[in-house]
């Protein structure tokens, strides 16, 4: 095993040379990158910029028993950038801002910021500053990204128009069995620790709660297709969550069919070997980080055959509210069951 | 006293609903504010954006046993503005992550974010976004700010040239001063709690410590007297450290003259009563959030009388190194006693 560096030993400004080693710049608005007071960016002339923030936290949103460290800081930038793909805009700068605990080592936060790196390259952003500082407990990780989109091309929650058609990209369900496969093992590993983990049947599911992807592919894609949400927002929190967000914000109701749910067969097998309803994982499981959004219905023939996007159902007006539709059409109020951290 | 509500009684949405009810934004750029996926913005044209982000960790930077969480919402923007003063610039948006354990009602949050709204409107900042979940431990406030300044006047660190004067903002070492005041009246306090705490004496130490200020009237009084710093920092964790950050970006040395350090009179006081020398508080002290620049020498005249600013001293070149000079004219190296948490 090689030799671990407690925090103590270097100091922050060494810590920080450390991990900014790594760390190029590809995007041509930023001008000066970390070491300053600030990062300076110059943004591209007619667009506008979005922001936002995440905050990770540990024994809240993850647990280190099971999330390697490079999948966590991955993670953690790929959720923020998924709220940048969820306004149709495409992530350029971000900051992020990092306490660790007397446990953690220099190697450690390195592993956290090489996960970073590796998705500063996949979802091509720039990391361009941060602060790091000690802790008296667990590692939390706050992230905040920057982004573009031509100006007036946001798309924000309140868009959506009753009859507009409801839309999910990838499928819904998987990261919160993977989850459930996790802390299984996790119990079996605190039981006997000579128990091997038993992940080779779960590998889908198990990498969609551990390697969050951003869906920045379908802010290209509809682009492509001349496909202009009307409303926008990231399934984090579930999809029952999220279409009680997108109805509020835009003053309407929502019909969402069951049958229509998109769901990988590997999520399937699992939640019947969990005895859990699939329906209620795709519902209320969270951490798909999936896209939910609305088209006018003219754009029904761009979408309908598309191999990554699936109509699942229609905005209707606010008084019919916000139902699930059944195979055997009795409609349902959908509920959220969304995650809380309180 | 009135009824307190456990974060866990109303759950994020409703925390985050009570949150922004007191929020308004000020600034033209901002077109979307809190309650999306993303914030959104409109950059002024012809102008760069910096960005910056500060965390403060409970048990490491504060101590709610004597700040005030008014004072410290106060805090976590002003000193995240600093940075963005340091850069020539003035902060536009901010968004906030935070985190809080169990013991954290929702009243404590809504303080919390009053001192925060309070900052922003002294500011003339937006707070247009964030993150509030629970912790399984203290309180963690992650401030992130975007700020604007003309394109190309961004001043770095790196921009200062042998024989520019060094100057610095306001006075120095009452911040930490005022730290020493408030950890023995605390020390009083365990050791006896019926004890009042004697702060009559030492309003201006203990102002400077609880309620931190960011010279952005500096930024606006040097381009109203047309003086362009050649570089800039600012001095959050005491002048020596920040100096030699200044000289190492510049590549240059510095003579700083310890008879022109800058200092209130009820900090020597207070440092006589400590038995500590000034000297040493003003260069190693930290979190006096002034401003440390540097001009060329042919500024002097519009500077040497300003009642608000301080010539200290004045780059030479690196093979000299960066030296106090004592009055008595011995160069003594500086050297950094900067503030680590770790």
């Amino acid at each position: 095993m090689a030799d671990l560096t407690p925090l103590t030993a270097i100091g922050e400004f060494a810590l920080i040379n450390r991990l900014q080693a790594g760390i190029t710049n590809r995007q041509p608005g930023t001008v000066l990158g970390i070491g300053d007071d600030a990062a300076i960016i110059a943004p591209t002339p007619g667009t506008e910029l979005v922001m936002t923030t995440d905050l990770l936290v540990e024994g809240i949103h993850f647990d280190l028993a099971f999330c390697p460290l490079r999948h966590l800081g991955y993670k953690a930038v790929a959720v923020n950038v998924s709220d940048i793909a969820a306004m149709n805009a495409l992530p350029t700068q971000l900051v992020v801002a990092l306490s660790a605990g007397p446990r953690f080592t220099v190697e450690a936060i390195e592993e956290l910021y090489a996960g970073m790196r590796l998705a500063c390259e996949a979802y091509n952003v720039d990391l361009v500053g941060g602060d790091t500082t000690a802790s008296r407990g667990g590692l939390t990780l706050a992230v905040t990204v920057l982004g573009e989109v031509p100006a007036g091309q946001a798309v924000r929650r309140s868009g959506g128009k009753p009859t507009d058609l409801l839309c999910v990209s990838g499928d819904l369900g998987a990261a919160f069995l993977g989850l459930q496969v996790l802390e299984r093992e996790k119990q079996a590993f605190l039981a006997d620790p000579d128990t091997q983990p038993e992940l080779e049947n779960y590998e889908y599911v198990v990498q969609r709660q551990l390697r969050a992807e951003a869906r920045l592919d379908i802010v290209h894609e509809l682009r492509e297709l001349g496909v202009h949400p009307t409303s926008m927002i990231d399934i984090s929190d579930g999809l029952a969550s999220e279409v009680l967000h997108l109805c509020a914000a835009s003053g309407t109701g929502a019909r969402v069919f069951t049958e229509f749910l998109p769901m990988a067969n590997p999520t399937l097998e699992v939640a019947a070997e969990f005895n859990l309803d699939p329906i209620t994982c795709a519902l209320n499981g969270g951490e798909d980080y999936e896209l939910l959004f609305t088209v006018p219905v003219t754009d029904h023939e761009k979408l309908k055959n598309h191999p990554d996007i699936t109509i699942i159902g229609h905005l209707t007006t606010a008084d019919d509210g916000a139902n699930l539709v059944t195979k055997s059409g009795q409609a349902v109020p959908l509920q959220a069951q969304g995650w809380t951290s309180f």
